[in-house]
């Protein structure tokens, strides 16, 4: 039985309230002798430490430095290796591209063809404007079909996502990408006889596009990847009896939200909005997802001093927090995202959980080192919403 | 999917170097209030830890005490409860018997028949003298078999090897040993149609044995049990795109490195011979292996001082495979030996790990207590290695 299975089959509805707060790539590494958040100033983090059982937590196994994707699933209390999100669906969320369960997506590129090569895979990296006007163009050029829309979206510089809606389409298929440059297109092939028909469509569209644009300079073609149909994941709300919300600045994080079934509450661009919108809809749900995008971009630009200040930042919201008196409040990261190597890494994650059902440990400041003393050990990211919600009195007695 | 599948799936090829030190039974029980390890004056190993991650490993899960086979495949990053490695196979490796993937290898035991019981299932522990002759009579006496030849490998006292070559031999067959003395002698059966043949070939040369060995008092017949075949492991060069090397004394250690594809470096009798061949081929792979025995055969013996010793003698190395600048450092140990059981134990390893992408604790000598006390926590063996390839970044992010 899955781990979530059981975790369901012990859960019940109550009112009680769990707050959960991301700081998205919290956790970090040394420079000059201190990480990020040990350099951070952070009075409010530190006395809740202090009241607070804590924690390191592996996001996968040790070892693995996870995706958005894998290490939000874990958060939420599903196994991320059995739930796997495909390229297209986590680049449609991050572009806030609503897929249903009739859709088909996937990331697209568009691409420099000269001679029947793929002479550049990113087409010069043209700039985002071309890219929207050249979204726009297609889709208004695109011959209609029958039973079948498809649109594209774009993203930033040379990227965009396709969506193909339509009856009974299927993400069986290879990537349309040739992966290096100076070699000739490649079509998508069905993996299953079932996809033999998308595939069908899929490379109709290619060249169709490709004899649109035949006459431009750079993007004059397109490669696609990672095609993904909407993930069949039961919601939290089928799996824990919850009354999920998400309060997020960014799109990635409001889709992976939905996939779970979790409400998106509206918040603006700043890190007050998330907190605004908490109080706000406090009554209305029974666990909030809040997710700090900041933490997480200073440590991707290698800008240790954002990092350290994005943590001061939401150290200052924490009172607002505790003041809405949750009976679970859990503050830890998806993954780890040292400014030291600009990327997501494999290093486990900060984690406290303040509730009046805990064992406060020896914890006093709320760092990675620190939280390795801590009550609740190491222990893998899917464990956090069993433990949340026994916290909260929301899981029953397993077996007789 | 496995967890080595999910570590393959993100393994990357990179010239980052790995050094993995295995200290055989290192952990050990305290003997008048401290461990073979507390005792032992060891500066490199403390000066190491005090700049490293630290924790404890149980090499299957808690509670089990390993054979040298499943300890040395959970640190290779292979589930010991997946793959199992015959008796047959182990003791072949043990005698330096190559074993191909036309070969069915068991244990031998001489034993003494007498009126149709088996009367000693050790036959006196003869001397292995008098093994080695007997291996090199059966092996001219024994009759010639068409697309068969069988070989048979002393080893100490009364045990051998013996290996079947032949095609389309099995090694689903039972034990052919009573287990007990003071009952009549037992043929191998096949646990399934397709191992018919083969258990008829092993009960013939049974029978043949038996029969040119009758006029002897005491080795007069032979037991044979743990039939294997070669098991089919995938490699580390497979799996995780290693150029791996093993260094190592003893042939048990080299055939258990050969199984999971590791080049076998030449290496002397000496502790200095190992390291000698770390240095001289460091150029030619990206993981080395090494082997230090004589932990584990003072622990056997029950002498905790050699054990002490050989630590301290261990520990005198360290400096030489710094000096090589390897990106990870890993001490450990396959599983403990203390010397208080003189047997292998269930308690967890001592671990440590040495690299620029790790954050140091507050272990400050490398001890079996302090180790509880470091920032990897206690885990399963199995995640060394994708903890080794992470911190040399060898691995890719997991999911988009």
């Amino acid at each position: 039985m899955n781990q979530e299975r059981i975790v369901s089959e012990v859960s019940i509805q109550s009112d009680s309230k769990i707050i959960l707060l991301v700081m998205d790539g919290l956790g970090g590494l040394p420079v000059q002798g201190k990480t990020e958040l040990e350099a951070a100033n952070t009075p409010h983090l530190d006395h809740l430490a202090a009241k607070s059982a804590c924690g390191l937590t592996d996001p996968v196994f040790m070892g693995i430095t996870p995706g958005s994707g894998p290490a939000h699933l874990a958060l939420f209390g599903y196994d991320p290796t059995q739930y796997i999100l495909g390229r297209g669906i986590l680049e449609a969320l991050g572009s806030d591209v609503e897929v249903g369960k009739n859709d088909l997506v996937a990331r697209g590129n568009f691409a420099t063809l000269k001679d029947d090569l793929i002479v550049d895979r990113r087409a010069g990296r043209i700039p985002t404007e071309e890219n929207a006007a050249l979204c726009q163009r297609l889709n208004n050029a695109l011959k209609a079909r029958i039973g079948l829309k498809i649109t594209l979206y774009p993203a930033k510089e040379h990227r965009f996502v396709v969506k193909f809606s339509g009856e009974e389409l299927s993400d069986a298929l290879t990537d349309a990408d040739p992966q290096k440059e100076n070699t000739p297109r490649v079509y998508t092939s069905p993996l299953c006889p079932e996809a033999a028909k998308t595939a069908q469509i899929v490379n109709d569209f290619l060249d169709e596009v490709t004899d649109i644009l035949k006459d431009l300079p750079r993007a004059n073609t397109v490669l696609l990847r990672g095609f993904s149909k909407y993930p069949t994941i039961p919601t939290l709300v089928e799996l824990f009896k919850l009354r999920p919300a998400a309060i997020a600045n960014y799109p990635m994080y409001k889709g992976l939200a939905r996939l779970v079934g979790m409400e998106i509450l509206k918040a603006g661009q700043n890190l007050s909005d998330l907190f605004d919108a908490a109080e706000k809809h406090y009554k209305d749900h029974d666990f909030f997802y809040i997710h700090v995008k900041k933490t997480d971009s200073a440590g991707e630009d290698g800008n240790f001093k954002a990092k350290k200040e994005a943590i001061e930042e939401t150290d200052s919201y924490i009172p607002r927090l505790l003041a809405l008196k949750p009976d679970v409040l859990v503050v830890t990261s998806d993954h780890s995202t040292p400014s030291l190597l600009k990327s997501h890494s494999w290093h486990p994650n900060p984690f406290l959980l303040f509730s009046e059902n805990a064992i406060a440990d020896k914890v006093m400041t709320f760092t990675e080192k620190e939280c390795s003393q801590g009550y609740l050990g190491r222990f893998q990211a899917i464990y956090a919403m069993p433990l949340m919600l026994a916290h909260a009195r929301k899981l029953k007695k397993f077996g007789a």
